[in-house]
């Protein structure tokens, strides 16, 4: 089993959704003890922005410079570490209602018409094997009730760019009120963390 | 009257978001002769992604290092001239369901709680004054139908962030289909620029 393990998060000391991720993959890792995992920290070390010369070189084949030759090689790695897992975790953060612009990036990757996706008259086909995905999302305030839902351009958003490539076996491990500086907001980090081995159970087992 | 005038698609050469924006903002001008443009190309030259070292020297006002005050000064720059401008205009073409990473770096530099906006215990509160917004969308496919709607995390999602700040006098100038490569679909950008007029009439006299 490989499994891709990838933190989106820019911050490190307090980290929710590192601490989920992490703790999710060590679970899975204490099921299957051959696991082999493959780490992305993007929140670190983000992927660079899609430029014009790395998008033509990719429609091309011939990439104008060194710097474009780089950029399709990072995006086939990492287009080829996620082809190759057999289990996706995603620490996925809500940074102003949506993904971190450290994760958008590697979505505009590996989102790749003729590699991950084809587009066709009646619509897009993802062209990735179906396989599980955890999105760990946390979020400093609640969004999970109906009133907040509409703001939420983050979970559903990853969603459908997963279900886009042809990966449509997603699952949610969610923290809300992780913000603690803010009033009025319940932390369910804890209830998280509980709630793990059933939902391995579930889905792994 | 000041125009702040935002493109975000990595692409030069043939982009309809950059074609549209720039007519907009000429029609402004047209009729405002004594306009002034302050011109962000976030497509080439993207903001940085918003790191732990940046995000605590906003909130403790100490950067640990010399590119750390750099991009605190640069977040700041980008607020004032989202702040002081009368106009907003901003070409955000759809990458994978959502905006480019190039402009959710941004979003991520100016959607600031305590610059931006202010957290309570009611919600959040937009800091920022009321002013006209123009989203220029472009899509390679067609998202406006109700099948395709749900896909759609760039309108909504830029909308929830102008509004999170206190912009909340948003127009959309949208064309779709733009990418011809693909089959069966029908381009709007002529439409979008001979509604220019009208939508001006309507916002700005």
């Amino acid at each position: 089993m490989e499994i891709l393990h990838i933190d989106s998060s820019p911050l490190t000391a307090n980290s929710s959704s590192r601490r989920l991720s992490r703790a999710l993959v060590d679970e899975i890792c204490q099921s299957f003890p051959e696991a082999k995992v493959t780490y992305r920290d993007l929140g670190i070390t983000p992927p660079a922005h899609l430029s014009e010369k790395t998008f033509l070189a990719l429609i091309n084949g011939n990439p104008i410079d060194a710097e474009a030759e780089q950029e399709v090689a990072a995006i086939h790695h990492s287009i080829d570490e996620l082809r190759r897992c057999d289990v996706l975790v995603i620490g996925a953060p809500m940074f102003n209602h949506s993904v971190t612009s450290q994760l958008k990036a590697w979505i505009d990757q590996v989102c790749q018409a003729r590699l991950t996706f084809k587009l066709t008259s009646a619509g897009a086909i993802g062209l990735l094997t179906d396989k599980p995905a955890f999105i760990v999302s946390t979020r400093g305030g609640i969004y999970a009730d109906a009133a907040h839902k509409v703001l939420d351009h983050q979970e559903p958003y990853l969603e459908s760019t997963l279900r886009l490539m042809g990966i449509n076996n997603i699952h949610i491990l969610r923290a809300e009120g992780v913000d603690k500086t803010n009033p009025g907001r319940q932390c369910s980090e804890q209830q998280s963390l509980a709630s793990l081995p059933a939902l391995l159970n579930k889905v792994l087992r």
